[in-house]
């Protein structure tokens, strides 16, 4: 953890004919029209964004791209997640259509998870997948879902149940953007940062026990932490593309939290993503503890360092009141990592040592929650 | 073109980990479910048909699946090609996950090409991406929309300008079903037929010239020129999957006709997709003569056979009026397979000797279509 400086990093996601870079330092955004037009000449561009980002980043976007000689045409949705719905992706779809553009132009989703999965699935169906640049503006949208070409929406059944692997051509993470995320958003962005450190990088996640301050207050240890981030979720990408098997561990503390975001309504006033997979990643280390797979000092000390940046980490954090256990079960049942039936977590066996665990009985996943929803 | 018999016959597709056989006889639907358990043992599947095929085939399928202890749902779609719509595909993806079909499971289109292009997608983002296995019962299906991947809807833009590629497991082509199939219907897929003997193979189209009535009348032509035909569109997708190349000069005819789907509203009473690549085949061999590419001879020779299995060949043709030159040249501009704004057409210099034409003037096809309407 040395190399920490302002310079712009860049992390490798390596794929074959579908690698890609993903730059990230503080002010990409300006240069974001000169690298496109660098390295994909004479593409013209559709932008799709929120309302919400338009008002801070769409100028200083649109300019880069005229700048470098890159058309374009701006398509903007609702923010929130309610826009991942097949409905906002028909109207994102008819915009790229509208503007002409051809299978080797580009989409630029530019914004959080929500828009990056909705234009980047656009951008994956119009006229059987064109190519696409992905902008993200949140820390999670930096750290995760811009990274690794998962896109999609969701449906009454679920999160995230309908989309393709589409693998973008170029990610840039301006990390001076994120000043103008709320606390709120940054902390569950972080949630994701502090994931790869549990998943397989305890080194990562000290550095993160004595650094975290210093990421949230940007500069030079928040490009680290975002490179680490990135770099952590390339590697995986690279070993199981389209999550045939050990990709899975990127969903440590996902079960638990889609089920609590479902429980919630998807009502981001009661909780957001990056809260559901805090506690999600809480309770995974206290379901191992009492599974004796991990000890209760590891699941303390990923509860104390989620607490001290202010995240959430029990049932009793979701405000508002969560349905009963057998309830929160069926959500978790119709999560789509449920393989034939049975329950696949993912456990861990101390900070950093998580793996995929097939065939968890229900039934102590039930009484796992009965306690948890008592605390 | 002497091995021709009864006997089921069997097409492998070429791509590497996304291989899959193509079989081909007659009362195959009837043999489906132990084929798909003995190749794909525990799955579940989603029949979707429409409600005119599922009249015909949809009970024998579903007992053959039962009696291979194949557990089954079935999703029915109106008929005709406004089903390819974005509302008919939110439909069928929540048929899918009422279902509750998990990613290894199966979607079986049973119909012709509008449910097979439909079916398919939505099995192409379903979890993002599941296993789906065409059974066929249009010619046209049989021998082209069902073979190599490609999948789609339309948009008020154009046709198919929303899709993914997305390999089947195995493709089940009962070609006694077609004995079903109205005289249009069936004259209307052997245009795709009578296409891979004008794309590369003169030896097929002269064999088509001798057989084509025995061909309609079923038996072993029929299995042996659907066979032929599957072998040749595989050649073309196996060396090209993604359309970056070759498997372009599958649209032969294709350009002009989907100029004139457009034109006359989809509206299959006027012009179904077969009689428009009919019409669109005999123009690019009279388009590629006017350019002096080739004979005039070989356009009348393709336009008498096409003539005489009662296909229409001119624009005249269509009933009920078409648009002028200029209208018709904006319908095929805005073909997706528009390269940076020039032309492309698949042009020939004679029968079976097709090439893919970029950068063709618009003016040069405007003044052909000008004298093609008066003829």
């Amino acid at each position: 953890m040395s190399d920490v400086n302002a310079a712009p990093a860049k992390v490798h996601v390596s794929l074959g004919a579908r690698s890609y870079d993903i730059l990230i330092g503080p002010g990409l955004l300006q240069r974001t029209g000169a690298e496109i037009a660098a390295r994909l000449p004479g593409v013209r561009a559709a932008i799709v964004t929120d309302s919400n980002v338009a008002a801070d980043h769409l100028a200083p976007l649109q300019e880069s791209l005229a700048a470098a000689g890159v058309e374009s045409a701006a398509i903007t949705v609702a923010p929130g997640e309610r826009s991942k719905s097949f409905a906002t992706l028909e109207e994102v779809v008819s915009g790229i259509l509208d503007a002409r553009l051809e299978r080797g132009d580009i989409v630029i989703p530019l914004g959080g998870g929500v828009v990056g999965d909705l234009a980047g699935f656009a951008s994956g169906i119009v006229r059987r997948g064109m190519r696409f640049v992905q902008v993200p503006t949140s820390l999670l949208a930096q750290v995760d879902s811009s990274v690794g070409g998962k896109t999609g929406i969701n449906t009454v059944h679920g999160k995230n149940l309908v989309g393709v692997f589409h693998q973008p051509q170029l990610v840039i993470a301006d990390t001076a953007v994120l000043d103008t995320l709320s606390p709120r958003e940054f902390r569950a962005g972080y949630a994701e940062v502090a994931k790869y450190g549990l998943i397989d990088r305890p080194d990562f996640f000290a550095w993160l026990e004595k650094n975290w301050q210093a990421v949230f207050a940007g500069g030079p240890e928040r490009v680290e932490a975002i490179a680490q981030s990135c770099q952590a979720k390339a590697d995986v990408v690279a070993r199981d593309e389209l999550e045939k098997g050990d990709r899975a561990l990127l969903n440590l503390g996902h079960t638990f939290g889609h089920a609590l975001e479902a429980a919630t309504g998807y009502d981001s006033a009661r909780l957001v993503h990056g809260e559901g997979v805090a506690i999600g990643m809480a309770l995974a280390h206290r379901f191992s503890a009492r599974l004796n797979l991990a000890s209760v000092d590891d699941a303390e000390r990923v509860e104390a360092h989620l607490a001290a940046v202010g995240l959430p980490t029990r049932l009793s954090h979701v405000p508002g009141g969560l349905p009963g256990a057998e309830q929160l079960l069926t959500y978790i049942a119709q999560d789509k990592k449920v393989s034939r039936g049975a329950l696949t977590f993912i456990l861990t066996r101390g900070v950093g040592q998580s793996f995929v665990a097939k065939d968890v009985p229900a039934s102590e996943v039930l009484s796992f929650l009965e306690g948890a929803l008592s605390q």
